[in-house]
């Protein structure tokens, strides 16, 4: 087999994620190596961890990176606050709510779940019954689904999950950086994240920031954590003060991972924020006016993604892979009860921009025509322009 | 708190690992994205485990990436194969085989080792006694441990396994592409690695390698497997062709590792070993002609590694801080018995080359000059210059 460089084809990922990264972040990834305890190593690492406090809006000391991906750092979160036997109490309104059911089974807890359809939301008051039900010690629930592209409001479970002697995990790999997300001011005890979403970035790095209770509950758990790559405690000590040796930090992740957050901070959290928001109202009002319906309770839609129903006639896949072989632009497929029936469009981190928006709603209007759908001419394209000129 | 663009400072790094980054690696991982299933991407993931199963000498079908650093490879395969309750003995000669054991106890094994004093290895007959002894599943030990340098002779341990029904897995992290491994013909069973050694590469990926006997084992396990990241059965089918969706890639560490198999097979591996073999060798007679004593058994050394007894009266971080202030070489320092009383000098990867050693060689004789010990001026790098051309 002869394998040359690599050189992979030019895309425009407008897909679920990962997204076109961020030329910056593959910048900084291509710097050259340091050791694990140069001086500009662990310079680096405080950097990262002063920075994704910022990301995280908190001042959690114990905010680092997990070497893996965002799934990693889920189960880090899991395997180190869960002893096998405890309750958790798991909200599943997606496919990301089944993925934290398994981690946390395979964990050994004794995991209780409610389940919303695929769509919606759960009230407040649906999980405070479940809390007093179950009395878990944990209530997990994802934040951004990008399975159903709907988000969990979040600003009152901590409070309600304190009240019932609960800590509240929340997995944001979807939304951090293109949602509101405030750690501290909503009480969240842990949250884990990926790169390969708002942050503009690859997949590899979980970044994960966890409360002072969080930490006591980890501290306390000590050898019986059953990983020794997931042990956040070991973790923390690496990352601390002692520089306790644990793993080889993953350097050049890390390089990546401090550049996405340095971006992000330098633009604003907020105005990132807001950016995710009007492209992906922009992209959500193309769709709509290009005779598409829309997927999912609308009010509660995370802004950097929108499924759409697939239309009668087409082949779903078919349609995809002419977006991508004609136009070098990937939107997304979808999982479980969706499959075949919405795509999903994300709009976010680098792609979260003018001319990405208009460049899929202009491809995908003659993609629809030539397979025989009626799309107006245009339409999509100036209503996004619309949505951009009123919101922008 | 302002962060700048990263710019990390020169550095030639000499010690255990991280080494210095083959700057066509980093080139790669500057490569933009495409998405998860797109043509590219799984053609990429065919090209790795192709690649792979040539720096491995294996046919087996299962040879991946696991998304983590080398110890992430250790837990995949250790928690995949081993049912809690279950047998494995772990014969430990340095600091890596402690962490197997620590792996498989978290992973609810019952562990049994023996152990060696550091700097030497087993006999076959030590290792045969304890299997007799112990009868485990898994027999599991590091090939080559850099915490003393030297290499457990790997050829009779597959046979001797299979004879006492274990299967044989070892950690290849430190010891592959710089020496001679054949997994194939050795009859290895399982063996993970990571990319910050021989390699060439940073850490954060981990390629592995499993026989049929052992993918039948982890098949034969499915959901009971105790961790949802490190399930080898998931994670396979996510590499095989039904594709079935696992953790999201890590996309760049992928680049990353398959430029370093490329480069390894284009250079050849049996090249790639010789010439660790070679300036390893190189180096060894440097430091010895400058008057300092090598450490552990050098008929078990590996290539790409060397400690030396740090001479009396000088302070050990001292000099190794001075070299990397002044020079910007790194050479790494050492662990539980070994701490303080031996440096740990690499010859790996992109740095097993001459200027790297007669660089090293020539500042260390200035810095150790400088600290008052009595070196011969030049008898370093005349050593080194005449191993070079004997061997070369």
């Amino acid at each position: 087999m002869t394998v040359n460089q690599i050189d992979p084809p030019a895309r425009l990922l407008m897909g679920p994620g990962p997204i076109t990264a961020d030329p910056r972040v593959l910048r900084a990834m291509s710097a050259q190596l340091v050791g694990q305890y140069d001086p500009a190593m662990t310079g680096y690492m405080a950097e990262v961890q002063e920075l994704y406090r910022g990301v995280f809006q908190t001042r959690n000391d114990a905010t680092l990176l997990v070497d893996g991906t965002a799934r990693a750092g889920i189960e880090a979160a899991f395997v180190s606050l869960l002893a096998p036997g405890e309750k958790v109490l798991v909200p599943i309104f997606g496919r990301f709510g089944q993925l934290l059911r398994d981690v946390a089974e395979r964990c050994g807890a004794e995991v209780h779940v409610i389940e919303r359809e695929w769509g919606s939301v759960f009230t407040v008051g649906e999980i405070e019954a479940a809390l007093r039900e179950v009395k878990p010690k944990l209530l997990a629930i994802v934040h951004g689904d990008t399975s159903t592209t709907v988000a969990q409001p979040l600003e009152e479970l901590a409070a309600l999950a304190a009240k019932h002697g609960a800590l509240l995990y929340t997995d944001v790999t979807a939304s951090l950086g293109g949602n509101t997300f405030l750690a501290d001011a909503w009480g969240v005890d842990a949250a884990t994240a990926g790169l390969q979403k708002c942050l503009a970035g690859p997949a590899g790095s979980s970044p994960i920031t966890l409360s002072e209770r969080a930490v006591e509950v980890i501290r306390s758990r000590g050898a019986t954590i059953r990983s020794n790559y997931f042990d956040l405690a070991q973790i923390l000590d690496y990352w601390g003060p002692t520089r306790h040796n644990h793993h080889t930090e993953a350097t050049t992740m890390l390089y990546g991972a401090r550049e996405c957050a340095r971006i992000l901070l330098e633009e604003g959290v907020e105005n990132a924020v807001d950016r995710h928001r009007v492209h992906g109202a922009a992209m959500a009002s193309g769709l709509v006016a290009m005779g598409l319906t829309l997927f999912g309770d609308q009010s509660v839609r995370m802004n950097n993604i929108v499924a759409v129903r697939i239309p009668d006639g087409v082949e779903p896949d078919g349609i995809r892979a002419t977006l991508l072989a004609d136009y070098g632009i990937e939107i997304g497929t979808s999982f479980g009860p969706m499959h075949g029936k919405v795509w999903r469009v994300g709009v976010m981190g680098y792609n979260a921009r003018k001319d990405a928006v208009l460049t899929t709603l202009a491809a995908l209007e003659q993609v629809l025509r030539r397979a025989g759908v009626s799309v107006p001419q245009g339409a999509a394209v100036d209503a996004a322009l619309d949505a951009l000129q009123t919101e922008g």
